[in-house]
């Protein structure tokens, strides 16, 4: 049995059910999937940096009490910014940690050669880019595509969103030559499948695709030992330093079938 | 249950029982993993790209054979040079398709920043390169480290060769700031678990590191639809052109446990 | 006189004769050129990448029998996927060898700053692309347009795909800034000279620039010894490995004037 | 009068005093820079980017203290990582904002055409390579050069330090042709005029260099309108979201001529 | 008091009066900003990459002569494709020098994260992308935008090209998600405030972004040391050499204010 | 017959001569190589860019003079750092123009993977580099390898140069993975072929390269108007523009045979 934590770095816990929902339907059979978010009231999505950095702190907190107190075998930091990832993996441990766009961007460079993001707004698309850039896919990016929507938009009116996704997906692939599609946001789910049958081009899901990715993690860590390498950037956090990274217990919605 | 064709893209079955032993070892608890080599006497490897056209026909027509009349969940062109991928793709079907520099590379630029991939003679190098830049991850590349060993020779004196890896391994971490490590053949397996252990980063093994990507792709495909998209280079071949691609049924290795 | 080899690398000799006028019409005074294809029936053209497998082999065949029994000059890999040049190389010794597109690049970064490839198919778009980058001239790449004709139109109504390239060519020009047209495909044949006096802009032909780059090659290797250097990527294939390549004696087309 | 704040965005004061001396004693005539650090006890330094993440949102917090009621002209978050600049440019309306990387690689790719970058840990090498890539400085990037010491070592014995700097900046000219260097820790304060005396290409300091780059910005920002753009990855923070991320008032060091 | 040499590198004296007052109402305070051209009739403008290799020369006598014999603390070759600007720096000792496009793109690239350049004429565009190329900012670059006006024309009907800018402006903005705008001629002066007003994002001036840069090189310069190194590609003419390059005493419209 | 210029953009002509044999020993039978340097006293070399630039404007003179009064073929403005390759191409009308830099690369990119430049002077390298990656071959450059010798030392002592060239070049190969070396320097003419028949790879010669390459472009113009566009960077000078650059009668050695 793989063990994972879907992280909604925010501060309501609005999310974590239907996230939670969508994430057990789609892991594989033996994997149990938790669902937290940050405890005490705090940003709803995290459109903006700032917003971003103000989680950042409760995140590793989160994340030190999943590798050291509960053991998952992978986290995955639920926001397409990947928000601290460089920081969970010193503090990981054995414990796998990845995040959406990390997940999202190796499937799609895998299974097409240009892919498009749908972000909701123009905002986002600088620091989506940069990490494009790190990852290695600048060159398989054929554009970003922008919905006009807000995170909290997005399962308001899903029809709706459906169709704005669906729009967007098409022109991807007719005028920015895409042949995958990748949807920017977590709170983009639910729609991945309806639009891949109309589309006809991978859509590649911000909830799912991580999620695979940390169970395919999860397993070449158990089982070959390729865990995050210690001789680099990853270097781990050393107790004297780890006291300033206080564990913090998340808002928890456990997989029911554990 | 996932079955995965391992292809020895060669003209002699010398190497399918060892690395067939490997790859099952090395698998998930529910993958069948078969081995095949090309019929007739060819290539006894691939060191020379002149060889790699010789049985990138061969390779074609077992593509077929494996998707069409075997229908395996995923296959693996067991080079590192990765040959004839394109072509494989857009033959494959619903069969996930992969090769050794695509799965090593995938996995190495998630556990580590940069890493070093340590081939047997220089000669390796600008072919290996052009992958390293089409798969995205030029950026992570620490260096190439030559071994000066051809491929018949790995096998040759297991002992010597694993203190020529890791010897190299050791200088990638020291002196190029590799934090992993990737081994550029097929027949560098069954060094990787004992060097990784020496040298303290993650050594990707060209064998287990498809593998292990193949059987993600077979399931990302088969659960969500995330195959190689048909919009763009992997169009498939039209019926009326796969008739010059004749169905090529391998000597085979097959998984004893199906 | 230099005496240079074009290869049809297909399995039908329709196109020899009259890229063999083309290529005689266009060649410098002292060059002779002969035509040839595959001998048996196979692909008609390699626009799927899986025909272009299928016919590697042969070709090294071809390029073996070119070098070590008929010594020519140069020889030409008569597709613009510039398919195994690399291997090609490795078995020419002292005969230089090139392709469509590097010959039609290193003219086009020359001559303008900024060129458009104009190519039948959307599919064709990643292997070509991966091309350019490895010429090293993906910053002097305007676009990629596509003519929507496949490889068997382009002959079949002159004028239409006279009119179709024109106008690709005139968008080229106007909206991506493109100084030079590149026509990405052989079979574009026989349309370069009305195009380019009606656009106004340098239009390098897949035919010819390939043609006069390889005697410039085969010039520069006979005078100053500027031959394939053996001393990295290109290493020869040794005699013990050459016997795996046998010598395939194409269908020729010969050049009457010799 | 230019107000600019430097953020020590750390739980300790003890370097607020000697990096106000010393900034008071590099700014311009009409310069006042008030230094201050994270009220509360925390991390004593950001070597490790999960530390990172934990100031990220205090840091937040005293960029809107500094810009919604203290007015500064511009403020400089005083850590090599440049941690949390889009979030803190959000929010930070019409002061500017700006960080030692930034300040100092704008400044070494001009004086030099390339740069070395002096970092304490190899550790460190990863993060601050991707912001020479987000900067646009890759190409002007001759090497990082480690000194293998800790942030908290720098200033312990002043000429042991100061020793290991001048070294790796020799080396730096010697072996990398570096043409400049770079002080890649804004600890590494106190040292530049001496080696850069001594080893005769530009030392470029972590502090005085965001210092005088953030006084730039500011006079732009003020005289022509040259502020950060709010039309693109610089949206700001809108009132209904601001509220989660709380004020600051930070542990104050006043510039004592003001 | 900081003196500033702008250098209008052309055969007229036309420009410099308007261009001296503008200068003047932007610099910092206690900046004195002398402008001059070069002596004799020559070239009106630089539109030609020929019309520049004319004025190079004497631009460089121009150059010794405001280091050597009048001591400014910088100079600016005034010209967007900040021409020889390399050979400027060899003869300027500790003098400053920089150039519109340099000076721009670095602001452009701070306060925004994407920049359009507005150009005159689409035959700019390949040099001036080769030096935002070498600047290191290809990555930031949004769009290059055709005015289609000559240099002669930008000033001959103000209400005209202000309305042409800023159309452009719009467009980069809306359509090439520029988030900054640079105008690529300095004699576009004279419209940034109004276009800037207008659209709403940073409209970066040509006259005025290198007069700022200038003033803060050679305040860095002056008080840290940090000068153009002279251990790389910026090594000085000796003695023996400067020889051919005899010095140039310009047309001076000199600061009123000294 | 091509009738070729090769100018020495510099005020002597003392290389005019040797160079002039050189390059009628190295040219194709049916070429005519004059050799010209620059009327009056001048730099005698250009190792400093403030020449290059001292010399741009003659050069212009007299490639107008080459074009419009001579009717040349082909010329080559022979410095390694290509001067005014630009400009000379707006004014060269029909007559092709090209440099060493962009003639050797272009053969070294194709007869090799990677080269290594060897400089004279540390000094050299920015400029070629900016060169190299304008061309498009950056990824295909191995190294800068620096002689440590200046212009007017390389025929002083022929046999020393020679040694040190060959020592630099086995290096190249040896320590930097080099398979072609360019000799960065038209003054390091007359080594090549000894020093190529020493290391074993092709050793591109800065004065024999451009010399073939611009008989190359001579003939495509000719042969099929493949000359320097001029819908972008090269539209040509118009007249009203040209009286500024006026025609230079150049001192001249002309080929003895025409």
């Amino acid at each position: 049995m793989t063990r994972i934590l879907w992280i909604n770095p925010v501060g309501t816990s609005a999310y974590d059910a239907p996230i939670g929902e969508e994430l057990r339907r789609e892991a594989a059979p033996d994997t149990r999937v938790d669902v937290c978010s940050l405890p005490g009231v705090g940003p709803q999505h995290l459109e903006w940096n700032a917003l971003e950095a103000v989680v950042a702190g409760p995140t590793m907190g989160v994340i030190r009490w999943a590798a050291e107190q509960q053991r998952y075998d992978a986290a995955i930091i639920g926001c397409f910014y990947d928000p601290a990832l460089r920081g969970a993996r010193e503090l990981a441990g054995a414990m796998a940690v990845t995040a959406p766009a990390e997940g999202c961007l190796h499937i799609a460079a895998t299974v097409g050669d240009q892919f498009s993001i749908l972000v909701g707004r123009k905002k986002w698309i600088p620091e989506m880019h940069e990490n494009v850039v790190k990852y290695g896919f600048a060159n398989h990016l054929a554009s970003f595509r922008v919905l006009d929507m807000s995170v909290d938009e997005f399962q308001s009116d899903p029809q709706a969103t459906q169709k704005r996704i669906l729009a967007e997906a098409e022109q991807a692939v007719a005028a920015d030559r895409a042949d995958a599609v990748v949807l920017g946001c977590t709170i983009e789910f639910g729609f991945y499948r309806e639009v891949q049958a109309q589309v006809g081009v991978p859509v590649i899901d911000a909830v799912t695709a991580p999620l695979r990715f940390a169970e395919f993690l999860a397993a070449i860590g158990a089982d070959h030992g390729w865990r995050t390498s210690r001789a680099g950037g990853y270097d781990p956090v050393p107790p004297r330093e780890a006291k300033w990274i206080p564990l913090v217990a998340p808002v928890l919605d456990i997989d029911p079938r554990q």
